[in-house]
């Protein structure tokens, strides 16, 4: 079974963003506004929304499964407030839970949690308990910048972000590191602004003792970890001259990287420095980039290609495809049992 | 000969942090707290400072020629105001340029900008000119992010920067991207600031028009360019889906990378998928990572050995060692037939 870690919900019905628009709208009118009602999404809109996209890639790409989540550029954490966030995380993430319904072999739940720029990620502990208890979902997106681009929010090894560990550890799930949408002119969010993050998550956790605290915390880097695996040696060098343990030993219990770069280069350095233990395939489709490449004739984010394309050995390319993704989520193989699959 | 792109000095005498740390002792202390004297630094100071660093460094791998500039972490230009900034700048510069006597087939100077938050980088042209006029400087380090981690500059391509940029054309001198240390908790300086200003820049320049208004405009982003080479695809990908032109066509003919790169993997990478114009060697050194790699029994920043280790042609070898830069750094060429080098 081939485990996509890194899909997004980027096609949901316009009734979706027409509602994401009417509450801002509505917020903005202040206390006056009264939020909308729930948009109207039928099951047949969630079908149509997936079959000629993420469906029908799945089918042509030969990927199973896709661990699911909201559109990570429309979580959008630094618009509205608490209630705003809350009431849009609820909703986003219950029409993943319909899409993982409808194809329950197909897809497997992520949440949003409810951030926003100075409440206590605490408050996000209820929203990931009841998408994980009550949905079947099976990890969460956390944004280190709720802020979206102002990065005002203590870093991520921060007692600040405990109590949400301390769910995370209880529940078992694993949170992939994900902004959200820029608000600060000088990021763009999927040139910039994800991979800055990626980078940024990465050397907080180099520089602290969080995994001690927290044992079997997880955490996936997304585009395959921004700048660090072509920067390792820099990364190496650094914990060498801060006195901290080898990286191996540092993070690489708790810290993965997927496999959204979008050419062989750089998938094939990933796979030469990173431990193949912590690499999960993605692709992040359909995602940032949507465009063929005119230099192989296929799509940027198809990055199954690429991994096809190296010389591994075929306990290697199941660790990469299933095995690591089913370590790193456990109640993947829970849920995927409960179907059937 | 082997001319290093990047290098700072990052072991100036006692001295000068000294008077930095009493001129910002100065500056809280308000306007009653006049600035100290300028610092007091030997020659034989100076030569002690670079005998057993960069000199030797020097020799020992084989490189001859440091393009030299002020310790980049210790610009500073979230400290004090624009007059403590103007006055560092200018300690800092001639500092440099005696440095640059002192040992002139060794080092070239390239000046540190007295940017500050807020102030016009106008206001930087004069001591840009200065110190290619007078100082024989041949280029300088710009930073895109004077705030010190918080990013609320506009983008270098919004017209603020222009006629900075008006001064560097009107020289002819390129800038490196560079920022200086982090007071923003979030981002570790060596470890993540500086490599997220070199992915953002580059993003920057791929969603503008800049070098249509600025066509022999050119800025080295150093670090190997940050996260850009390894999601070379992801960037050719958002220029192809955001109806940009080619990469080559859009940035290369003004945008160039160093090979602060600390590991042959990284190096590889660049190499293979960055055209070879557009690199030139750099190491950094003395600089962000100073430990020695146990796994090559040589330093981490010794980066000419993962370009000796390349299979190029001599002809690819000599531009990347030599001949990019002296494209790219016109001034240099000359500074170096002044000297009969």
């Amino acid at each position: 079974m081939i485990i996509d870690c890194h899909g997004h919900y980027t096609t949901a019905p316009g009734a979706l963003q027409a509602y994401r628009d009417t509450q801002l709208a509505a917020f903005k009118g202040g206390a006056g506004g009264a939020p909308p009602p729930d948009p109207r999404i039928s099951d047949d809109e969630i079908r149509d929304s997936l079959e000629q996209a993420q469906l029908k890639l799945q089918r042509e790409r030969g990927t199973d499964l896709t661990i699911f989540s909201p559109r990570a550029s429309a979580m959008g954490h630094h618009l509205g407030d608490e209630s705003v966030s809350s009431r849009w995380s609820r909703i986003c993430n219950d029409l993943i839970y319909r899409v993982c319904k409808l194809f329950p072999r197909n897809f497997v739940g992520v949440c949003q949690l409810p951030q926003s720029p100075g409440v206590p990620p605490a408050h996000s502990a209820a929203e990931l308990e009841r998408c994980v208890r009550e949905l079947g979902f099976i990890g969460c997106n956390l944004n280190p910048d709720p802020s979206g681009g102002h990065w005002n929010s203590p870093p991520l090894t921060d007692r600040h972000w405990y109590p949400l560990y301390q769910k995370m550890v209880e529940l078992d799930v694993p949170a992939m590191v994900h902004v959200s949408a820029s608000c600060n002119p000088n990021f763009h969010a999927t040139g910039a602004h994800y991979l800055n993050a990626d980078t940024t998550a990465f050397m907080q956790f180099l520089t602290s003792d969080l995994f001690k605290d927290f044992p079997t915390l997880r955490f996936v880097i997304p585009h395959g970890g921004g700048a660090v695996p072509f920067h390792w040696g820099r990364f190496r060098g650094l914990a060498q001259d801060l006195k901290r343990p080898p990286l191996e030993e540092l993070l690489l219990n708790n810290v993965y990287f997927d496999t959204c770069v979008y050419h062989l280069p750089g998938i094939e350095l990933l796979c030469k420095v990173v431990p193949l233990d912590n690499i999960l395939f993605g692709s992040e489709m359909v995602g940032a980039v949507r465009g063929i490449d005119p230099r192989s004739g296929h799509h940027y984010d198809d990055t199954k290609r690429y991994i096809d394309a190296l010389p591994l050995a075929a306990a290697d390319r199941e660790r990469l495809f299933s095995l690591n993704a089913r370590r790193v989520y456990p109640r993947l193989t829970v849920r995927l049992a409960a179907v059937g699959a």
